[in-house]
């Protein structure tokens, strides 16, 4: 990757939640650690109307409120704002592009000129800003580079997701073309691929022959918040299964790529998603469970239920909750069940990837040394090992094994053992925007989505999404702060399993939970 | 194993140090927490002669001095006191045994006459005092159970061992005689089978497709103290290895037992032993190093060195540090290295086993993706896992492995996972002696010694002794307070490693070390 000296980071949907929130501290945070182009700009564009100075009292305003490290200088803040400017835009309007463009050259030092256009924008906008883009040749890389940044969701379903990438690739070329996945941006996320590939003790018993499941878990405890409207019309399967935890899916199981590069690892992925078993209608019914929330009462407080949410129609079947089993079909996982739970209102927030070894050939010490196809199902529960790979928060890698309670006799218990984040002093860990932001300037598009691994995600999701459309699988309702439906434990292959219940607290979990 | 309620404890050296520092205050422990027989009584027996009042006294004091949990109350410790009874003896006088045989017989409590002779005295009159039990039928177990206890150290050489099982086993059943092992007693050494035989996942990689080496340490901070004249007829060696080092690595050396069961496992044990290559006059030249400490400063302070300790000559040669490097000649480690080591005034006092595993087959983020075949040495040692089993002090388990650096880029670091005992809030973990001599009053001789197993081991160690006998191996100096002769690195048999420097810290090992 050639380091560039010029960049402008044209941010259309300047003035949206997401723009404030995360895009420009992240860019702030890169610029205070010197990893920004020496020559770094910022073009804010959006509908609304500004004068860059009070462009920038808005975005100085969201660096209070956002931007970690309370130790930057006022002096690095007033530099920093000083590179951002403002133009607005009527998105439908072509020649609105060709401002755009003359704007972008006014403000160019030097030769380079390399343009990063970031769509923080509502999805339909994609579409449309695009084609301007290319009408006016903004597309072109005969002066400097031209990337295009494409936030979530990408599509609404495979049909759409399909459209969309026919229509930006015949507009910029894949290499050109960075489809953000934020988790992907993650460091524990990344350090799936650490914990993998750079230890000789895991990938040894990564396979059929010494894993029971694999349970996938992405929980939330707020509920929609003020996005009801939007939600209403999405529900979590395309939220977050289809994109989010696809992709780390792909990551725990996918082969060792040959070198750490972009495209080696994206075609691992993508090879992953091609032996995604795609599920029958029958498969569908069996392992599948959806659910909606309903109002509670959480120390003293009223929760609402997700259709009373403003926005939300008050007969909606939108779930924000749903479980899933599946298969991958390949040498290394066939047979192996494959948990994914994701929900809103749960009882706390967390994400983790949870690896559920089988038990021991023997159990010498658990209730007279039966063979585990003897056993009684609780207590091979207990001998089975876990590895807790910890997204967020409280990031960090539990091993759960079993060991001799002090004192007499020969008895076992599970004890964790565990690496924790906050344990690595003064590490500095970037956020996922920081991350992509900056892989993104710096050409790497490895933690990005490629055109072929997205639609084949929704190839997999959008025969469920069909599915659930009708009523023939039952939305479940639960309380907020719930784990969801009880019904959720019926798809378990293995009757003896069930979802686990994370503690927020990593260090304490199963021995004592602190939601 | 029945439970019996009559119990006399004949503790044989009772004048003697081990007996007032160890065995009393382990009693008094178990006593506490009424594991003990209903009707448990102590018999002390030496040469000295005492009042009963005045040898009551004087556990007392070591009670107050040795035994734990400040919360005891004076009642429980008077209580105590109340069981124990003095008996002065002339150990050569045979006559001396048949008084001491009705002195037991007027204490006995109903019709169960248990003996439990304990044998705490100078290793010379083990063999004198069981030839006189014998005498006047204290082996026999028509009225009770007859149990004999032997410290260590249970021979000199092959040929004292052997010679001294004979003569117990001509007055006693194997199943009458506990060799003690205090090394067995210790939790921590016991868990080394539930971590290899109560979990799924370490023992598919406990074999030499996945280890490098095993690597035990035994170091101690302190010198010979005031044992400086039986030490310098002895040498670590015969004092450690033999003995404690070696029954450690046959937990964590041998195959699964059919049960847990004392002769089960102490007949895998026994396979162990059997399976050391027994060295060549040339393998020791080239496989093993001694030292011995010389004077140095640590902080301000003089450290005496050996030669200069009370009872040592100043020309000894008796060795306070051994290395040794050999192999298990069977199908799970052929041509696996394992080293041991042990020595006095090292750095700080860690006792610990390692497995070394082997790097991966590839090195995707060190160095440029390099097969090991080809990577240079020091990366090649960062990139291989371990597994440190911390025995003591700061008693725990852990793992190294390798993650990403946070922030830009691929970059690895090797972070440690752990478990620390001191985390089991509450849990009680009692001496190695409280476990042993309860064992031996319960009737379970799963953590002693066999006889069998203990001419192995000193079958294995003798030709080394014989070899250091003489001058064609050196006798490295190594100054207080270091790791012993830098000569203890060279019996590697892969030059890229070496000994490990362990933290007295387990969570910091690795990281930061302070000693």
């Amino acid at each position: 990757m050639e380091k560039i000296s010029h960049a402008i980071f044209v941010l259309f949907g300047a003035s949206g939640d997401l723009a404030k929130r995360m895009v420009v501290p992240a860019l702030f945070r890169l610029f205070c650690q010197g990893f920004l182009p020496q020559n770094f700009q910022m073009l804010g564009v959006s509908r609304s109307f500004f004068e860059d100075d009070a462009f920038r009292k808005s975005m100085a305003e969201g660096l209070e409120k956002f931007a970690r490290g309370d130790s930057v200088s006022l002096e690095k803040q007033k530099e920093f704002l000083s590179r951002i400017c403002y133009f607005p835009i009527e998105y439908s309007q072509p020649k609105a592009y060709f401002s755009l463009k003359e704007k972008l050259e006014s403000m160019a030092i030097g030769k380079e000129k390399n343009y990063f256009f970031y769509l923080s924008t509502p999805p339909l906008l994609f579409e449309e800003i695009a084609i301007n883009l290319g009408n006016c040749g903004l597309n072109l890389e005969n002066e400097g580079k031209r990337t295009i940044v494409v936030e979530k969701p990408f599509g609404y379903d495979l049909e759409s997701a399909k459209r969309l990438n026919k229509r930006l690739l015949s507009i910029f070329q894949e290499s050109q073309i960075y489809r953000i996945d934020h988790y992907l941006g993650k460091e524990t996320v990344q350090n799936l691929l650490f914990l993998r590939f750079a230890n000789g003790i895991f990938e040894p018993l990564w396979n059929r022959e010494y894993v029971h499941h694999i349970e996938i878990t992405s929980a939330e405890f707020l509920g929609v918040e003020n996005r009801g409207g939007y939600y209403d019309g999405s529900g979590i399967l395309r939220d977050m299964v289809q994109n989010h935890l696809l992709q780390m899916l792909a990551l725990v199981a996918m082969e060792p790529p040959c070198i750490i590069e972009s495209n080696a690892i994206r075609n691992e992925t993508l090879k992953v998603f091609q032996s995604l078993h795609k599920m029958s209608h029958q498969e569908i019914l069996q392992n599948t469970v959806r659910g909606q929330y309903t109002s509670s009462f959480m120390q003293g407080e009223k929760f609402l239920g997700y259709r009373e949410e403003k926005g939300v129609s008050d007969e909606s079947r939108t779930e924000t909750f749903a479980a899933l089993r599946f298969y991958i079909d390949n040498w290394r996982w066939a047979g192996v069940p494959f948990y994914i739970r994701a929900g809103k209102r749960m009882p706390t927030r967390v994400t983790e990837v949870v690896i559920h070894y089988k038990p021991a050939p023997l159990s010498l010490f658990t209730r007279g040394g039966l063979f585990p196809g003897n056993m009684d199902k609780e207590a091979l529960c207990e001998t089975c090992n876990q590895l807790v790979l910890r997204i967020q928060p409280d990031e960090g890698i539990l091993l759960k094994i079993n060991m001799k309670v002090p004192g007499r006799g020969f008895v076992t218990q599970k004890i964790n053992m565990g690496f924790y984040y906050k344990e690595l002093a003064n590490a500095y860990i970037p956020t996922a925007y920081e991350r992509l932001i900056l892989d993104c300037l710096e050409g790497d598009s490895t933690l990005f989505s490629r055109a072929d691994a997205v639609e084949t995600c929704w190839e997999f999701i959008t025969p469920i999404l069909k599915a659930w459309e009708g009523d023939e699988i039952k939305l479940y309702g639960y309380p907020c702060g719930t784990w969801g439906p009880q019904e959720a434990n019926s798809i378990f292959e293995d009757k003896a399993f069930g979802w686990r219940y994370p503690c927020k607290n990593l260090a304490s979990d199963g021995l004592y939970c602190e939601l």
